[in-house]
């Protein structure tokens, strides 16, 4: 087992121990938010036919000039089919979406008409191909319209649908128990007076994994007797990931380790160089089994290894390449120090001047300071070696705020 | 009624005639994603004392020095109490998360000491306040620790429940119902030969509704007849908000605009001077009814308009204040040009080179190749007096795709 390692090296173990779930068939629209885990081949063409791309008089266009009236022979409706070729000076009323009658090769919009008598007098000089959809300009039968990987989103639920597909082949979700340990801990309804606190963490960890698309359930609390944590984590044996948060430390209570390896998880690290969180376990469970995940139990620093760690994770079990979240560069409202030796992952609030964005630390920074995490939009990377970022100086900030860059003013 | 608006106005017209949603109570974990509905103020202290923030040994700061030996006289567990305040010269055994004893004044690391036989040798020199998360630290009792109108994450769920609510207070989400109509329409499932397409529009409005956090029905299509689009409106008048597509534009068969009259719908605007998607109809029913939007039947103006007009208003329902999608400046990589009067919303693809983003176009443009939007991850805007964007000029667009700058390599 490997112990004390960076960021990087975790990070890179976790997810090369990740396999992408296999695929599963679901209904097309609660495939909203998940990833394709095949190529999607169009059997038609959409449209079938060409055909008219407004509600107006289908027609040649050699037959037509300003203040011209042709008699309308039929109608074509969306959905209909015209009864015979239209014949030169000819017109046929035709609407959105019907196919263009042959021997018609542009359509006068309605509003360029005047229409009486079942005649109709054009105002305009056409030219051929006017307002008309060609057959196969949205798919051609055969097209790979969609690539395997593709996260689906509105359009591609609408995609599918167009071609017929109901049911999507799509990456399983992954399913998370998330559990936490500790004799102080209570349940947010119980009464936490007296030394004890609300066990808050598994109700924010579930919500993260929410976030990530993953299918969390909370375990509750584990008592910290070794047969308590050890039921507990039997429960999430049918999980691909178990996380645990609190009981990964050094000291006498801690019975993860212990009963990890009672279950045959394999550990791979513990303990890394960082600030939120060094004392994270990570193994796995058998060749089929879970992936465990045992963080640290302040509230920010489970949050934030939660998000290092656990996040991409689940994102590439789910089918996703894209695994991290977007990063922006910041200047710092305020001089920070540390030690070297650990990466700190530092809250901060983003505002944007017209030099760009400013990052300014959510107050106290203490691993269980849950507030500097509810003001937080992003984490400030401080790296391992360094011992001071000058106010002024300019550093990277991971995202999390997932409506960060919405807009109060509308587009001008 | 409006007619031939600016975008601006039809949207600041829609946003105007939006009232954000009464507060409903739901249990904390189901409140993400949410927007908090009232100020949420802290009837608790966190930490409720000065407690640990460390496993190590609790003593006055004053008793030890490198290679002193102290008597471990308790310990203190998280969730425990100290039996006793500790007497100069004592050394209490503690926990993360539990009590600081009356008369110490410091934790020493467990890391920091070695302990054999009852006592404990202290290997540093500490200082007092040394690893005491101080009472209060978090929260304070009587402090507003989240504001009304905060959108509801997982580090709000963990503060809320930390709190003890187990209730959150919020903006109900908006319902919409989604309606279709056409006669050449048929369910994904059923025949699509012979002139007749597959109503996507009502799927992809739906995913596009679940993606702003609505709650959405797909009512299904309405045949082109008054009495079938009256039946289908009326199923959707429980609903906040009806987006119907197809059926308002100038053809003899567009029974909408009718219907709706009919219904009581006051008709506040019709037309948007934009592309693709002039023909918009917006209304209200009543006081109390729903808000109706009428969007185009073509599936990227289906697609286009709802994003414009729709979701900011679901954002603002539910509480939200930032309600349009994040901006960014790109570089055109062709030349775009087009007749002034409407704004065009050009689907683009981005990507990012060392000068910055480009951004070019998804191929066809027409308002019915729904590929222009499955390889979209934004819409330029190409404003409506404007005729030509040069290659190389920079233009604004609004970011459709929620994992736009999600990162395939991890932080450094």
């Amino acid at each position: 087992m490997k112990s004390g390692i960076s960021v990087a090296e975790a990070s890179a173990i976790a997810l090369g121990a990740t396999r992408t779930l296999a695929p599963e068939s679901v209904p097309t629209p609660e495939a909203l938010g998940r990833v394709l885990a095949q190529d999607v081949r169009s059997d038609r063409t959409l449209p079938p036919a060409d055909c008219s791309a407004m509600d107006g008089y289908a027609l040649r266009a050699g037959d037509a000039a300003p203040g011209r009236a042709l008699p309308v022979v039929y109608e074509v409706a969306a959905g209909g089919q015209a009864s015979r070729p239209l014949a030169e000076g000819e017109a046929a009323r035709i609407f959105t979406g019907a196919p263009v009658p042959p021997g018609a090769d542009c359509v006068v919009r309605q509003e360029d008409t005047l229409a009486e008598d079942g005649q109709v007098t054009i105002q305009i000089t056409p030219t051929g191909g006017d307002h008309i959809r060609l057959a196969g300009e949205d798919v051609r039968s055969g097209d790979v319209v969609l690539d395997a990987g593709t996260p689906i989103g509105p359009a591609q639920i609408g995609m599918l649908v167009s071609l017929g597909r109901t049911i999507a082949r799509v990456h399983a979700r992954p399913r998370v128990a998330v559990l936490s340990g500790g004799d102080e801990l209570v349940e947010p309804d119980e009464d936490a007076s007296g030394g004890r606190i609300v066990s808050s963490n598994g109700y924010s960890l579930v919500a993260q994994c929410q976030e990530a698309g993953a299918e969390a359930r909370n375990l509750g609390i584990a008592r910290d007797t070794p047969d308590a944590l050890e039921a507990l984590l039997r429960a999430g044996l049918s999980s691909d990931v178990i996380v645990s948060s609190a009981g990964v430390s050094v000291g006498d209570h801690d019975h993860v380790r212990p009963v990890l390896e009672k279950l045959g998880c394999e550990l791979v690290f513990w303990g890394v160089k960082m600030k939120p969180g060094y004392p994270i376990v990570f193994g796995r469970i058998g060749e089929s089994g879970p992936l465990v995940f045992g963080l640290p139990g302040n509230p920010v620093s489970a949050m934030v290894t939660f998000e290092l760690f656990v996040r991409p994770t689940l994102l590439k079990m789910a089918g996703h390449t894209r695994l991290f979240r977007p990063r922006v560069e910041a200047t710092l409202a305020e001089t920070l120090e540390k030690k070297p030796g650990r990466a700190h992952y530092v809250r901060v609030h983003l505002e944007r001047d017209e030099a760009g964005l400013r990052a300014r630390t959510t107050g106290n920074q203490s691993s269980g300071v849950l507030r500097s995490m509810t003001q937080a939009q992003g984490l400030l990377h401080f790296p391992a070696d360094a011992e001071r970022l000058e106010a002024g100086a300019v550093a990277s900030v991971q995202i999390l705020d997932r409506r960060f860059g919405d807009e109060t003013d509308p587009p001008a």
